[in-house]
Formats: C-alpha cells, sequence, structure tokens
C-alpha cells in the first residue's frame, strides 16, 4: 500500500474485500453445505455436527494460505484443505461434492450482500442529503454553465437535483440486480452436479435458503454476466459521483468559488492555498472505476466450464471497485454535508456577466412583439454594444435600444429561473 | 471504412447509427415538437401545421451537415438551422424553447428504441435456437473442460444452457433499462426550460406522449448514467457472445473437432483449413465492446450543465457498440443454427482420456464403502498406474485394484452426466 | 458515419485507412513481391512482368471484396484472390509463397509510412507554433493554477513551453518506434517460410529493400508489440494535446477568459455564448484514444501462430485512432495559431487576487530576516487580515505588519515570475 | 489483500511500491535536496548537514502518514510535515524551495529506478532462457496452428523464438525511455521555480547530479507522457508474457499436451487434473495490465500546473501494474525453465493428422510440374480422398492420385520445417 492509497480506502468495505473476511466467508459457506447436507441425510449427521463445530472454532492463518492458493489458483481450495486437516476423521465430508468454484463464488458473493448493504445505506444517506442540500438552495439563484461558458441562470437546489436523480436510479438498479446476484454456485466439477447426482439440486436449494440466496439450475460458473452487471453499476455509481466532484471543483475554482465544500488541503508552499481534495478524489475514483469496469467486461470471455485466466481479472479488479465505491460514497456524503454557497461571489459572477446569460430571455421576450428572427437581432445589437459600452448591463443596453419594456424588471435573475426550484423540490 | 470492418458491420443496424437517420429523428423530434405547441397554443397553430409539412418534404443533403455540425459541435442545432432555413417565415417557430441537447438526446433516444428493437428480436431467435439446441443435444455426451483440461462429462445440451442462461437474463435487464432510457430530453439551456416557463413542463409531457417515450422533471443533459447502463448492456451481451465464440473456437480446434458451427474461411495458401472467422469475430467484438464501455463509463464524469467533451465521447462510442452487437448476434445465430457435433469425434476424446475423468465418480462411488480419503488413494493409484500401463484405462485399473465393482458400468459416460440433460431442458 | 463524425475525421489520414487505400497497399505488396521473384528468379521473370503490369491495370471494387473479406476474415486474401482472376494464366504466380497475414501486415505498414509521415509533419508544424507562441508570450505573466486553485504567478509562454515540451519527445520516440514498426512481413504460412525454403530468406530481404522497409528473420505474425507501442504512441500524442485542450477550455471560461483560441461554436438558444468545440474535441479525442490504446494491448494475448480474434481487434480499433490523431494535431495546430491572450482579463484575475497568490514569495522574502516559520506566520496573518478588510491587498497588509520592506515591489508580479521566460524560449 | 492476490505478488516489487519505500525515497531527495543547498549555500551548510542526519536518524511510522496524507493529497507534503518536526530548528530549511509534488515525483522516479533494474534483470534471464530453450527445441518439430487449426509444421525452438523476440525489442525500448523517465522533477510552485529565482536550476542540477537523473528546464509537473510511456511498456511486456501463457495453454491442452511447463495446481474434486495456473495467470496479468494502461492514459488530460485529480490516477494504478510485471516476470522465468516438450504426443498429432498440413508443401512440390491452380486442385482431391476413405495419408492419397513421386519423402515433417530451426538458433 502506498501512503496514497488512503484516499481510496475505506476500512468497512475492506474489512470485506480481504483474506480475513473471504476466509470466514467461505468458512460459512462449507458449514452451511455441511449443516444442509447432514440435514438431507447426505452425509452422516454427526459428521455434519462436528464440522459445523470445528469450523466454527478454527484456526486459521491467512498468510498461511497464500502460498496453497497460488499453487491452488483459487482461494476455497486452499481453504476448504485448510478446514479438512481441522475436521480430522471428518475430513471427508468437508467441501463434499462441491468444486472450489462453487464455494468461491458463493462466498463472494456472501462478502458482495454485506458490502452493498453498506453501500446502499450510504447512497441512501447522501441521496436524502442531497434532497435536503436541494431543499435548502431551492431558490438560490446561480449560473448554469453549458460547455464551459455562463448559459442562463439556474439555481444551487436545480444542481443537486442533477446530481440526485442518477442516485435514485442506481437505487432502483441495485434492487434489479440484486435479484440475479445474490445466487449460490452448487454445480460441481463439470456444472453437472455429477458427484452427489438427484441430490445435487436438493443442496443447492438448501444451501440457498440456509444463506438466503436465490439458485439457478444452470451453473454461472463460466456465464459472468452478473459479475459484470456489478462492475457496471458501481461504476456507474462513481461516475455520478464523479460528476458531483467535477462540478464542486469547478464552483469552487478560486475565480468562481461560489460553491464550497469540504476542508480544503493546504500546500506545502502557498499558504494562502485550499485544495479541493476530496472532490478530486471524486473524479479520479470515477476514472479508475471507469476503467476497472472494462477490465472486468474482459473477463466475459470465459472459456469453455472454467477459466482461470478469466477469473483471476475478477478477483483482482472487483474488490477495488468495491472499496473505492465506499471511499467515494464517504467523500461525497461528507463533501454534501458540507456543502456551502456564497452568495456574494454568485452575484459577483452576476453582475460580471452584465445580464449577458438573460440574452436567451430577452430573445423570449420580444417575440410576443415581433418575429424571433427580429428579435434575436435586436439582442444580438444589444450585446455587441454593451461589450464596447464598458460596464454597460444587457437590460441597459435593451432598454435603449427597445425602449418601453421594463427591461430591469424582465431580465431580473430572480424572474428567470424557470422551473429549478420546483427541481430541486421533486 | 476497411475492409475487414464488414466483419463487425450490420446493415440493419448502421442504417440507425448514421447520418440520415439521425437526421430523420432529429427531424421527427422537431416536428413532433412543433405539432405539441401548435395544439398547447404556444405556438401558432397554422405555422406549426406547416412546419410539420415542411419538415415533412424537407429536401436536407446529409453532406451538407457535417461542416455546420463541426462549427458548431452538435449535430441538432445543425440541423434545426437547416430546417429554419426550408421553413421560410416560420422558421422562428422551429425548435422552439429547446436546447440543442435536448434535441439530440431524443433524436438518439428515437434511434435506440428502434435499434433495441431489432437487438432484442434477434435475441430472442438466437435464445429460442439456443433453446432448441440445447434440447436436441440434451443428452449427447461430451467432456466439459475447466482450466483448459479435460475435467468430467457434460453433455452438449448442457453447454448450451450455459450459454442461453445469460441471454434471458440480458432480456430482463433490457426491460428494466427501458423504463429509464426511452425518455424524452426537453428542459432547456440551462435544464430550468425558462424559455417557456411553467408551460416547459406541458410541452414535455405532450411531447413524450407524442413519441412514446417517458419524461422526467430533473434534466438528464448531464446526468449520464442510463447512457452508461446500455453501453453496460450492450457490452455484457456481446460478452455473452463471445463465451460463445470462444467455447466454439476450442471445441473446433483440428485435434478436438468435437462440434463445429459456421462456415471455415479458406486459407490463402492452406488448402486443408477451415476457420472460425465467425467465432474469432464474436471474441473479437466481445472485446471491442468490453473497451468501449470503459470508454463510455469516462464520459459520465460531466461538467456542470453540459460538457462536449464529455458527451461526445459517446457520440463517436455508442453506435460503434450499437452496431457491433447487432453484427454479432447475427453472426451468433447462424453459428448456432448451424452447430452440429460430431459425436465420432467426441468418441475418440473420451477413448482418449481412458477414464481418467471418471476419476471424481470413482471416488464417490468408493466412499459408499471406505473413507474419501482411502477411496481418493485408491483412485490416485489407479491413476497412476494407466499412466504406465499403456492403454489402460480407469475401468480397468480399478477392477485390477478394488476388484468386485462393475466399474466399466459404474464409470460409463452415459451414468455419469449428472443433470446436464435436465439443464438443457430447463 | 454520425453528422459529429466529422469532429473526429480527417481526410488526409481517412483515405489512408480506408478499403481503396488499403487495397492499394496490398496490391503494392503483391507487386512487389512479384517483382522481386522475378527478379530473384523464383518465378518466370515474364509472369512476373505481367503480374506487375495487370496489378497496375487492376479493375477493382472495394464494394465487390466486403463479402470476400468476410468470408476469408482477412482482407488481403480476398484482394489476391482478386488480383489473381485478373492475372488470368499468370494467376499461379501471385502471392506465391505468401500467407495473407504477410500482405495484409506489410501493407497496413505501408499505410502506416504514409499516415505517420502526415502526423509527424502536422506534429512538427504544431511543435513549431507551440514555439513561436511561447516566445511570443514569454514574458506575459498570468497566473499559474494547480488543484483548480490560484497558485503563483507564470506567464503565458512557460505555460505554452509545458505544453510543447512532450511534443519534442514524441518526436523522439516517433523515430525510436518507427525503427522497429517499419518492417515488412513474409514469412509464409507457419511463419517458417518453407513454401520458399531457402529462397524465402531472400526474398524477403528483397521485399523489404524494394518497400524501403526492414525485415526480421523472426515473424512477427503473432508477436505484436510493434502495434501496441504505436497506439500507445498515438494515445500519448493525443493525451498531450488533450492537455493543451483541457487548459484551453479552463483558461477560456466565461468567468476568467485569458486566453481565447478558435472560433467559438454558437448556441441554439443562447446567442451570447461561445463554445470552445475544438479544445473539447482535443479532450475527446486523448480519451477515446485512452480508451483504444488498452483495448490494442488486450490484443497482444495472440494465440499459437496467427490468432484471427486478436488480429481483427487490431483492425477495427487502430485505424480509428490514426484518424483521430490526425484530426486532434489539426484542431491544435487551429487552435495554437489563433491562440491569444486578454492582458485586461489576466490583470483582473491578479487585481481579484490582491496578491494573495504571492503570498509564498512573501515568505521566501521575509526569511532572509527571520526563522521561515516566523515568515509563514506573518504571511498567514497579513492573508487572514486582507480577507476581512474589504479591498486590501497583501502588499499593503504586509505593509502595515511588516513594515520596512517595499512589499508592492517585492511583492510585483512582474517581479514573480521566476524562470518562467527562460522556459518559455527554451 | 485477498487470498488470490499472491497470484500477482512480487516481494521485490511490492517492497518497492509501498509506503515504506515511498518514505525512504521521499527522505532520499529531501535529504539531497539539503545537501545540495547546504554545498550550494542556498541554505546554511551546518543545517543542511544537521538536516541530512536527522533524516538519516528519523523515526516515521508510515501508519502515522495515512491520515496527513489523506488530508494534503499528496504523501510528499505529510513526509515533509513529518520530517520538519524531527528536524527542529533547522525545520525551516527542510523541503526548501520545493513544490511537494517534485518531490513526489522525484521520490517515484528513484522507487523506478530500482524497480526498473529489478524487471529489466528478470527480462534478460527470461530473454536468456528462451534462447537457451529455443536452442535446445530448435529442430523438433511441432505443428504450427493458425486461427485455431493445424496449419504446418515448424519448430518448437521457432515457436519460442517468436516469443523472444518482442522481449529483446522491449529491451531496447526500456533503453530508450529510461533516458526520459529517469529525471529529476524541481521547479516550484507554479514551476517556474520563482521561490529560488535563478538558483532553482543550479540546485536542480545539483540534484540531479547527486540522485544520478536526469534534468529538464521545463516542468513535467502536468505533462505526464514519460509515465503513460513506462505504463505502456509494462503493458507491452505483460502482454508478450499473456502471448506465451496463452500458448501454453494451448499446447497443454489434455487433448494435446504436447508441452508442458510448471506444476499443474490440483483439483478439489478431480484428482487426475493438473491445471495450467501460471500460464493462466500470465494471460490474466497481460489483461489487467492491459486495462490499466488505458486507464493510466486517461491521466494525461491533466488540468493547468497541477492536477490532482489526473495524479491520482497514477498514483492508484501505477505501482500495481510494476508489480503484476514482476510477478508475471517471475511466473515466466519459471514455466520457461521447466518447459518440455512430449514428442510422442507432438507425433500423435502429425499422424492423427494423417499429412493434412503438408497440403501446401505438396502443392508447391507440384508446382515444377504443373501450372498451380491444376497442382492445388489435385491436392483438393487427394483431400477428400483421404477425408472418405478412413485412415489414408495425405503421401497415401497423393501416391495414387499424382504416382511417381516419392511423397512419403517429400511430405515427411522432418523436410518441411523452413527455417524455424534458423529462426530458432538467431
Amino acid at each position: 500500500m502506498m501512503l496514497t492509497d488512503g484516499l481510496f480506502g475505506d476500512e468497512d468495505l475492506e474489512r470485506l474485500m480481504t483474506a480475513p473476511c473471504q476466509i470466514n466467508a467461505i468458512c460459512l459457506v462449507e458449514s452451511a453445505l455441511a449443516r444442509c447436507q447432514g440435514r438431507l441425510g447426505i452425509i452422516p449427521a454427526k459428521a455434519a455436527a462436528e464440522i459445523v463445530e470445528r469450523i466454527e472454532k478454527r484456526q486459521i492463518d491467512p498468510a498461511d494460505l497464500l502460498g496453497p492458493t497460488m499453487r491452488a489458483g483459487i482461494a476455497a481450495q486452499a481453504v476448504a484443505a485448510a478446514l479438512k486437516k481441522q475436521c480430522g476423521e471428518n475430513a471427508d465430508w468437508v467441501h463434499f461434492g462441491a468444486t472450489s468454484q462453487d464455494i468461491e463464488d458463493t462466498a463472494l458473493v456472501i462478502c458482495l450482500v454485506e458490502a452493498l448493504r453498506i453501500i446502499e445505506e450510504r447512497l441512501v444517506k447522501l441521496e436524502k442529503r442531497l434532497a435536503a442540500k436541494a431543499e435548502r438552495f431551492a431558490d438560490l439563484a446561480i449560473p448554469a454553465r453549458t460547455r464551459f461558458q455562463l448559459a442562463a441562470p439556474t439555481t444551487l437546489g436545480a444542481k443537486i437535483a442533477v446530481w440526485r436523480a442518477p442516485l435514485r436510479r442506481h437505487l432502483k438498479r441495485l434492487a434489479e440486480l440484486r435479484v440475479r446476484l445474490f445466487t449460490v454456485s452448487f454445480h460441481g466439477a463439470a456444472g453437472t452436479g455429477a458427484a452427489l447426482g438427484p441430490d445435487m439440486a436438493r443442496v443447492r436449494q438448501a444451501l440457498a435458503e440456509e444463506l438466503n440466496l436465490g439458485a439457478d439450475d444452470v451453473p454461472w460458473h463460466s456465464a459472468r454476466d452478473n459479475i459484470a452487471e456489478l462492475a457496471g453499476w458501481l461504476a456507474m455509481l462513481c461516475g455520478s459521483l464523479g460528476k458531483i466532484g467535477a462540478d464542486l471543483i469547478l464552483l469552487g475554482q478560486s475565480e468562481i468559488a461560489e460553491v464550497s465544500a469540504g476542508t480544503g488541503g493546504a500546500s506545502s508552499t502557498m499558504p494562502q492555498k485550499s485544495n479541493p481534495i476530496a472532490a478530486e478524489t471524486l473524479v479520479t475514483i470515477a476514472r479508475l472505476n471507469a476503467g476497472a469496469v472494462g477490465t472486468i467486461h474482459q473477463a466475459m470471455v470465459h472459456a469453455q466450464e472454467r477459466d482461470g485466466s478469466a477469473l483471476a481479472i475478477e478477483w483482482r479488479v472487483l474488490p477495488g471497485m468495491v472499496v473505492q465505491s465506499g471511499a467515494a460514497l464517504h467523500l461525497a456524503i461528507d463533501l454534501v454535508e458540507s456543502l456551502s454557497a456564497d452568495p456574494k461571489a454568485i452575484q459577483g459572477t452576476f453582475d460580471a456577466d452584465r445580464g449577458a446569460m438573460l440574452a436567451e430571455a430577452a430573445g423570449f421576450h420580444l417575440l410576443r412583439f415581433m418575429p424571433r428572427h427580429k428579435a434575436l437581432e435586436l439582442v444580438r445589437q444589444a450585446l455587441a454594444e454593451m461589450a464596447t459600452n464598458g460596464g454597460e448591463t444587457l437590460p441597459e443596453a435593451l432598454s435603449r435600444i427597445v425602449p418601453g419594456h421594463d427591461w430591469a424588471e424582465i431580465l431580473a435573475i430572480e424572474n428567470n429561473k424557470g422551473d429549478a426550484a420546483g427541481q430541486a423540490r421533486s
């Protein structure tokens, strides 16, 4: 770990995505498997009970499993071997009828259930804070900027509503993908469950119930769409947070400084500086997960009944995506919590713009009285003249060029916010 | 276009993802907009009718719009300008209250509605053909191969069932994402709809109904999750097809040749060859779309109310993903249609293996009579001895080592297919 | 092609990366091959002469080759077949001893020679323009911004020098990679040149000389590092241009507007706007090629002696990268050509900052008289007081707090540009 | 860390890419900086000496720096602050005139110098082993396979020569990129070196000499091409190793088993299996680094004078690429060391092919006596007839169809290896 890795880290989720948790999850599956098989009479009930107990009391040092995992090319096999050692004469009934990938995948799902619970919790929290902030700033006029140019007025609440809307869709997507992803794997070496014959399906069903997961007849050993879907979701989530980060960076530039969020990082040599570390990190994580999702998709080209080269791509990439997503949510929650606006700075922007961003509004007002092209021509003339008449505003220029309208009122920022407040409160 | 681009092309979808269709879709939106606004009394009814008619009879040469599009940085603006020219005195009422991105995005959605209709149709067709093939080969034993080694018997039908299962999930996912993606955009310059004031929401609703799309209060100008979700879906779809391609390549290797599909490509210098072009192309497209989805996700970091640098990533990448997905489905349908098995070659593989892939089965049989580790020890001994006793099979070795069992029967391939047939017919 | 594809297009390079040019290059190779083999007595001299003539006068419609290319899975085979048809009784001596990939790869290299000539020419041109602009603005003070905050003064020339420096490295890299990339392929079906026996190496050498390329004994049919290196170079080049684009976007924001470049794109509804289309497109292309280079690298996992699924990734991705690189250079040249500064706007930024960005300078000045931490403490005090004393500048605050220094002079922007001018002129 | 991360890990390189080494490198740079500045009279000589000594004897716990690094958004700043604390009254002269990124980048380069030394050492070792193996198997005939079909004979040595050739190019590339990458950064806050004025260049030069690195006048704070070039090199290297892995997987399939390398991984349930874990991991790492290089290129769009969101992408991605490259080299060295061939299996493939892969050779022989098309026609006839005449070989079929040639001799594998042996020994 580099010192900077803390930027992308998240204790809660790292706990879930490291060897001890992986071992726990594998043990949980092996234990549940023994319990189910004991109950169904597939392995001796006594052996099952003892296995469950021994697994409970296991002594496994993750460090001891790194070598065996490398040799086996899959973690579950190394853990199963360690468990067998601890189960003495019952060793034969451990991992019974399973293939390592059954256990590996199911254990992964178990870790993901908890990881996604945490992530969803944070996402809900973030969504609520955004709703509250949108409400709070529903009416605060601020310039919209399109293609990096001042465009027209909106409100800060409406900006925040745009950050929030995709999060609600992400919650919906999460509910949808969960149904598919939270599925047990128990199909045996070739995916046919031959080892246990007709009992295979019964055990799978029992195991699924025991672990509170779904079950499919057809193995997903080599059909990795659910993993890719999850990776896509994590990347989408972080993409939406990255957009928040990008907006905060831009709104917080020294020259704009209309919105601030988070505590700025200090410079080692420039005392006046306050760097938007957290917002930058949101952008970084968005780009990291965007890159990672492409790599995970490469692993869908999964050969035959099990392809170690494809599986290992998932093992290496997915945990980082999960942790980074958690970190991004943490950062976003803090940023949004502390988000505040500087009305003076905003007013400064409006003042400096001298009403140019109301040009569209002026045009729409005028076309009640004349054809649009004529209206636009007059507006363009006003824009041109105000540019040369140092300091003149668009309302002033228009009052000169098209007298008889209350241009100050018509082009008042407050009268030109459209449905921004409504969006903020939606 | 390079000569080889035909491999990734698809006439039906290319038609939808090229300038003429894009122009048509933009015109469709502008026309619907005028109609709605006329009906709602927002623009003069007569002007609306004439605009609709003029758009109907428009004369637009796509070539004339390339320059204007480059200058505007967005296609809808160039098309709107061209339409205004054709609408004479009614020009003022064209594109009324819209921002170019409203039209661009809605037109994109319209093209995607049709593209996804075609893609879904093909996906359903492919899924059905796979179901039929799985049924047909439900019982045909064939080796499962894990990590590129012979593993244990399965059936060709079960293999096909594994190809098919994710496609059914993809259909479900498509239904879910459609609800989000098929949404009109009509929010105006700053996303607040200020140009039309309270009428904005009415027009948006009417436009959505007219175009048979959904509508959201909050603009998706800069929240691009629906696009990323679509890209993810296309990549997942092609990933699943790439897995079929990879399996067909491996099953079709000269030395294996158990399954053949498609017409092989000839070599320019080796007369005996038959190259698996179509299967290779499925793998290629899977990897192309896997790369592309990562790039699309980069575009989710979309600055402020409109970010041309992010939007243009979507414009450049998404059409290719759509077309490639269509091409992959076409190829997959043809491959699956022509898929046939060579029972003699399969039998050859089983023969050459001499029963080694039944080692797990032998172990499971023996543990009815002895502890598992003892059973495995005997099986390992049998495997070792058959390796040195040239030509001996595992049943033969076991009959020598553990007499008194009908090993030929116990380890008969046909008796060790587990639930493969059931999966094939599921 | 979508209307927006013009943003990424480049006529000169598209010409090189489309079917007609590909066909020409393939014909050039086949013709050179016949000529060499005729000269070396490997095919009848008369046949060679006639083949060369027929290829010269060939009638090939690219459209006719799309189908055969799809069936063959490689373009050179389709072209060779077409050429054979046109060569009548000499058909037997066309493509003699070659495998399609030999011709395909060599033809690709020939197209790349010309493409890289054009790209280098533009790169040199851009580098020179940057040098001129750096020279021109060597002394023009402008704020440096780090982490999106005002940092300290630099000069516009120094900014431009940072844009230019990597381009010079890219030119060096191009010279280095060329030696590797510009290599003929002529190794036959299995890469062993068995078809022509000992003549193979002679023909390869002759062909290389004829085409002004290098030659290696070991085939590069399946070792694709040179292609990946080229892709990396194109992505690096566009990354450097993307940085220019990003800087221009940020410097050109409405609220900053210190530097402008290019003609802004108009908005369809906001008359006051001038969008930085070209600068945005530089960013877009940087991100597109960044995504593409990752996909090309996936194709380095190239199975055995020829892997169609890997090759086709290159065919599909590389041409777009080349064209986009050309487009980016074009855009960058135009942007840099028209780059101008607005000294008033720059002064405005300095004024609004009120000297805060000279805080580091103040600290360094003071430590001639006191320990650094003491100096920094005083500077921090001054920064804090000026923040509350509306309108006070850092020199004013310091004059109050640390009298006896000519703070106005010490903190004058012009006296705090370090080596910026030197860098600009380097 | 997950249990499976061991597959991608490498102790030697992980040591270089973790916090302690990063801290050491940062301390090394700060120490060298103090020494140079003391020598040049820029800071007091006594202070310099004491700083150097204190840094030597420093007590820094990496764990204490994680929080400060997160807050600063850059590691060097946290380390510098810690060092200052340890330097007491000399704290003022630590990090003098530097900006954190100067130190961070230079420290990174120092770690990379050592990392690339290790990587090059292994690469040279691998290259030599490949040369030895190529020599050893120079004459051993083995089928070439193109597009996953038997093509024509080559030798195992020639296959290995194709693996080796790109490694030699990588060594050349490494030498070229080193010149650019191994460069000190010392340019100060805004890149202009204003803090030290004209002394900046002298210090930079001295620091470069002290650290045995190069120095450039123009800062590379925001021009990240050298990092992208390195990432590209690491991805190319691993791509070449991934090709070796893919070939070993395919050559080691149960049905082919012509070449074996490494110790196979055992299955948890299938006693007969020997999984190609190491070869699979080479493919995995190739794909991981291919994905990662695309993400690093995204970081070239680096805004203004310092962009934390872009920098952090490098920080997060590059260390993993370095470590994975080291792991891949380790795996490849072991695989190549243990690589052995099974001549009986190879002969089995040739026998099963019955000479079909000599079809090209037959054609080339015949065209000494007849036109090529006539020759190919006869060969095709022979291929067709042997397919139906169970067990007939191509030489036998040709002897029937074109008598009077010693087909057994003409089509003997040993007479049709072209220049394979020469390539192997090149």
